[in-house]
């Protein structure tokens, strides 16, 4: 059994509850931040803190969690090698559910969990995803990493029910982001675009390293929002995240992508990403 | 103490916890419902039964709980004459968080409580709210209920600060609703008007009964958006909702709406309102 962490106590992780007022619960006033673990470290925390600190901002939440020692002391008492920790804080759990925000707040409600998982080897890496395009109809402030996530489940589960991966989401006629990683393309010119950061799609961690990579490999970089159609066109498209690193994507709404297999653009980026990871 | 209700148990509220491993607290997979409670009797209850069984499906939770009977016992146990009973469903806590929904998933956490409130003597009744516009943000499945609600409580905040009530949401030239609660206008011609139920707001169950007594009342009513210009040159405007019942709004952006006192219509529509949640 997992010991995780909540509000300062390491816990058995079927002990580790929450308040039914806790503000997460019923409001979603929660971001969250998910960093990979390789070798028994956790990486790019510094990219991740900075990101918690603008998502906490955001929502209002206030916390000044150490959390650096959590998750060392997480990965130490659950012996874990590879995968990810995920942690939480939210605004916390007042006396009674009240819609404004409580003065003074409660306290933020915070935790944390480690998950074994195989990120090396990962056989959506040698295969690559298949996709399918959906409308992006989630709330405008997705710079914010936060646990406003349904429509997110619901899209998985379109992809799920249509027999693909995943989808990718279509606003304004380019597409934004995957429903929980970020989108790029190899385009038919052999540019990696990628939607610029901004209110539309998350500031990845993971896409920072894979922008610096494809630049190192001599790659001419775009950030700005790629259509539909230039996906269809596109020699290769990929995904990036924490919890995938970097995979290929080979099909979108039944068209091949590229020849219809992993590209070797990707799989470069991707290697080397990994490179990137076990030298912190 | 208050006693809550969290999947089959009548517990003391500050032993009601839910997993860290909640969907409702890790994706915001969750729908809930508020009742008014008026002489210890909870009110409109088929017409919530039924937006739950909606949110819930388009949430993609599966729940069967017997209600009434639950409600009926907590207003009982906590001796509650007047107020609100709050339910929240949620996917459940499977064994780990994982972004897709498990199969099989998860039973559903369900938990319940009332809050007990002065709804019919209201202060906001008598002097009205003050309120500002701001930009409709928010994702756009609003028709279902759900425990996506961080944008609203980021605008009752921003209302706070510009030192008003609460804000009303404006998205593509027209105001959808309030943070909490549907808007509507008695507008220059003496005409009720009220955003139609679609995805863009919440199909309110006081709406419902506010729409029947405004035609009992004589008035016309069009249910179709207005626009910024229509609420500044409206006679009146008001909210309705579970919380408030209907209450009055005489200032928008720091400019009075009719003679700047709560409307005579308004307070017609409320005490009526009132009478049916009595006759229930």
């Amino acid at each position: 059994m997992r010991t995780v962490w909540l509000n300062g106590e390491f816990l058995p992780e079927n002990e580790a509850r929450v308040s039914i007022f806790d503000r997460g619960l019923n409001f979603g006033q929660s971001v969250y931040e998910v960093t990979p673990v390789i070798d028994g470290h956790f990486c790019n925390w510094p990219h991740h803190q900075a990101r918690l600190e603008r998502s906490m901002a955001t929502a209002r939440i206030a916390d000044d969690t150490d959390w650096p020692a959590v998750l060392n002391e997480l990965i130490a008492r659950n012996g874990l090698t590879e995968g990810r920790i995920y942690l939480q804080v939210t605004a916390g759990a007042p006396a009674d559910r009240v819609f404004p925000m409580p003065e003074p707040q409660a306290a933020p409600t915070r935790f944390a969990f480690t998950q074994a998982d195989a990120l090396l080897d990962n056989p959506q890496a040698r295969r690559g995803q298949r996709i399918v395009l959906r409308p992006d109809l989630r709330w405008q402030v997705r710079s914010a990493k936060t646990t406003q996530l349904l429509y997110a489940v619901l899209m998985k589960a379109e992809a799920k029910e249509a027999g693909v991966d995943d989808a990718w989401l279509v606003e304004d006629g380019v597409v934004t982001e995957a429903t929980s990683s970020n989108a790029h393309i190899i385009d038919s010119r052999g540019v990696l675009v990628s939607h610029p950061v901004d209110h539309g799609v998350l500031p990845g961690v993971t896409r920072i390293s894979v922008i610096a990579i494809a630049r190192e490999m001599g790659l001419t970089v775009e950030e700005r929002p790629f259509t539909p159609e230039e996906l269809f066109a596109a020699r290769e498209a990929f995904i990036s995240g924490a919890g995938t690193l970097v995979v290929p994507v080979v099909e979108v709404d039944g068209n091949p992508i590229g020849n219809g297999g992993p590209g070797t653009v990707t799989a470069e980026i991707r290697q080397r990403y990994i490179e990137v990871l076990r030298q912190q």
